[in-house]
């Protein structure tokens, strides 16, 4: 299948590459950004000498469905909205990686992301490409889920789908590496102010608690509201993930482990760990894997998920490729046996 | 103030030489250590050369006790309790670091430490010195609290002393670097393994949690338990702790922000941050300072507290001088006016 | 083909194990150690989980050659020496990452390892694989090279093969990551200590020192001796090495830069970076490239040659596979198109 | 002494506010910016909060000559010799630490920072503050010196001085932390681009080289030209330096070693380290120690010579307090005995 990449300079269009580059199915035909066009990338992106040897390209429509079959967004929120119409429209294949097709809710775009939102057929029509739950794309247009979403969800589904815990008892404590917060300069993002420390940012007000909070009451309506924090953590890539949650009943730490090894048996990308252990960070590195390690607290009552994951590969490219396996009809793993870099 | 430091070669002892050498009132006569002997510390420690012109010496507690007036216990958990007896017996000042004498229940440093306690009468004769709360000893056997603990209580202290959260709410997720882990090679602290890395450890069973609910409870009897992680990140020092609990009533984030406020403006090492501001980790290394901000969620109902203190000063030796200044009748903030080394 | 791997639980067994997963051609069969054994490699290395179902088997060279077609030693030096000779009398083929095999005069591998050299005829008999010059192996016990040397090699080899420098002239400044100092635990990988800081080690000692001289010999006997430096910089992976020689002629940056790009023109893991540009060390990691740039300055005569390469890849593991394609006669770049992951 | 600090927001300019609080004959009277006037310090310094109760007000000369008796210039190069006229013209003393006043010969300034200079006679009346060596300033506008240059030149003194070197022999293979590159925000100081990575920068270019080589020539006429390089390791703060050079005559190890003791004996901030001992970057960091080791190769007749310093302190504010001390007359080391911070 031939693929084209809008917004290939950005963190998650550079892993897309990379991921593309060794997937068996799929060849990269050309390359967009809003900058450095007629640049080959390697000049750019200097890892990448001679391994992709194509220029970067203005953003033109009709010459990408003209050569593509299916078009990668890697373009920050915002933007999405504004270059999909017309492949839409086309009914062109898109798997969107950004924020702008996953909220449904009128008005919860506009509330959270500060900005007028993609039209609203478009957003009913978008299917939040949560890959792990769903093979089968509803549409064309694909919402991939965000990396602090995808990882909460995952932390939360087999608790919330069985209806395991109290409903208003969820809290979530995200940390996150800087390469989630993107390539833009900032100085959170100024290695001297980032290097030895640790900042929680967006207090309350993340854009992902609607993402979270959508998929959540999709699975059980009496879900009110999460409790939900980011950190930055002086690390490149992963996210690293406690949640805490109340249980309706009394259990064992081994009922709790048994739940979720069989919630996700038949899930090749995610690893609930032995009993007792819980996942570092770096065990995914690299990966599309998502670890879970589980406890329960007989003292408080509460559940403890520990869930380690790639931001830039099960938060965005991977996931965006495991999207791509579903829509093509592939094996969900083609292209995906990636093995972690450790260390 | 001639004094002695027993187990100087540790993290907690190498920072009371630093901050020892530059407070007003006090003179380092002897340094002790279980290995390493004779050895002059420079050549163990180099970074020492030209300031510490003192040998190692074994620990002797006679010789010690003619020539100082007061001594630090830098030594680790298990040790302290082990090498007390003599100076307790004299009713010689003594201010220790480890955890061997915070805990006054019966049983519970059994239970949590895995090891027999010291004598009942000396955990029931020592005094907790949460130095920003006690001002005068009640005994010169000092215990200094952990690190996580000044943290979670600094924390928690407006909202349970003023009895504002509900009581079962309480969740505490900290984070630690890795000098808190101690000098002992391990796995967990072999660079490969902690670089670029976040791990959970401890889960459920941290020996701060016993220590944490006994001075909760001295505020408020009601609080039954608290769920309390702690995470390592890689990062030499520095805690940083994210604090959740549900209050009783509504309330407004500026009504939350005047509580803190109040609460801790006449304690010279609690800052709080101004209103809507949240403290990073950095800001308080190599200082006595505990920075503090607060925030309330109105859709949840719940207040987060992100709160920051180097584990060495503020978490150890900081509050270790504190102590003493407070057992010899000096100003709180003698020797304590470090500036924190930023960037 | 059926490989077996000896020492898989290091970090250059690891890597191979990554690379190899990954290889079209080759199966691993069996998997070996000292320690650990019975264990499923994945209760040990939790990275692996569902990649790699393979027990740790102890050390049986009759088993080994019965199921496998060829053996890798990723064995700490010193073991290599122990373990070979089964093999070796058996014909059977060896690639072996440590510096066992490596050096060829007489007393040498006594004086810089310390230790009893494998059997004089064992020496003389391996092939000392830098896999980018020598494509065909002169036998079946390949001795991979190290690390340092790896760089260092290819960052003269232009210059010292045309004779271009003055032979007395040739400094190494190299800086390693971690990773290098291997998985045992000491003092200098212990995050506190390493994290933040940087150190030169084995002043004038190296190991690697002999290696290179004997490869230089090779392509110039006049090259006397040269100057080398190790220092870890606070990274997990990746050599950069800063080389420095007094040119024999004035010439201009463009000659320079003409004679290593005509130089490694068709060598695929050797990068000449483009005219002025210098590689940074995160563009290599994760795969197999080495990647160059070269300065020369009018004012000392001075060429400065700016080296990277991933040790755990191009220095070790991904070299061994480059070898065993060389040996099963394999395109060399069979299983080694590896993306570096950036960032 | 009242003093005023110009630039204060800048990371010289910070780490010059920490320095002064701590010394006892100084007081800050008032802090100067371009940019955040009006501001109280720990709004815009959080870490400086209840420490500096002053605002940063616009720069106005004849104001600060009211209230302060010396200024600090923590400004830019570029900067400092627009601001200085009036204070030189005044003849109110000033400490500069910027580049601006350092280089004396006609035109150099020019060249090397690519900007007009200061008036030829303001360069010439300048007085280079290498403080170690000149105890007793030529003037009130002092030029302190350069990270990189402080370094090379405590590291070459001895060898320079006593012409034990071959003069054309020299190399200086310098690694910076990011804090050297500023608080402007840049790619190369982007966490995601510096974390676990490494990179030369200025190859040939260095502007601290025409600074070296004045303040060489100056101690021994002969040396024509250094080969220095400059590289970005991903540490906050420190310098590390290691430094080539070849012994005119055959020497020993214990004799080289005697040479650098004898000669900085007398000199507090420079520390050789013991016989075969090279020093790490984090034994000096937060401290105003230059740290020293030296190893002399009887196979290459070559001396490596390692330096550490922290290029915020030795490399900067600290040395300019100490030529404070010795424009003010008060003993060398007040205010300036810092411990090291460590771990």
């Amino acid at each position: 299948m031939k693929v084209s990449i809008i917004g290939v300079t950005g963190y998650s269009g550079i892993e897309l590459v990379r991921l593309l580059l060794q997937h068996p199915k799929v060849d990269i035909v050309s390359i967009h950004s809003h900058s450095q066009i007629g640049k080959d990338i390697d000049e750019y992106l200097p890892h990448l000498k001679q391994l992709l040897d194509l220029p970067l390209e203005p953003i033109d429509s009709t010459k990408i469905m003209e050569r593509a079959e299916l078009v990668f967004f890697a373009t920050p929120s915002g933007i999405s909205k504004e270059i999909a119409t017309a492949f839409v429209e086309a009914d062109f294949p898109i798997i969107d990686l950004s924020g702008d097709f996953r909220l449904k809710a009128d008005g919860q775009y506009e509330k959270w992301y500060k900005n007028s939102s993609a039209p609203f057929d478009f957003l009913q029509n978008a299917h939040y490409g949560l890959a792990d739950f769903y093979p089968e794309p509803s549409s064309k247009l694909i919402a991939n889920p965000g990396c602090y979403a995808t990882g909460s969800l995952l932390s939360l589904a087999p608790l919330v789908t069985q209806k395991l815990i109290e409903t208003e008892s969820i809290i979530v404590d995200a940390k996150s590496g800087l390469s989630g917060a993107g390539k833009n300069l900032s100085e959170s993002s100024h290695f001297v102010n980032s290097n030895e420390n640790m900042t929680l940012y967006k207090m309350n007000s993340h854009q992902h608690i609607p993402e979270i909070m959508q998929q959540l009451q999709r699975w059980d309506k009496k879900i009110p509201a999460i409790q939900f924090s980011t950190s930055l953590i002086p690390v490149t890539r992963g996210i690293f993930i406690t949640t805490y949650a109340r249980s309706k009943e009394k259990m064992t730490q081994s009922q709790l482990w048994d739940i979720y090894r069989e919630f996700y048996q038949e899930k090749p990308f995610v690893r609930v760990q032995n009993q007792n252990c819980y996942p570092n960070l770096r065990q995914v590195i690299g990966s599309n894997f998502c670890d879970i390690g589980v406890a329960y607290n007989e003292v408080t009552n509460m559940i403890t998920v520990v869930t380690v994951l790639d931001n830039l590969v099960k938060g965005a490219a991977g996931q965006a490729v495991h999207n791509l396996n579903h829509l093509a009809g592939w094996p969900e793993t083609t292209g995906l046996k990636l093995v972690p870099i450790y260390p």
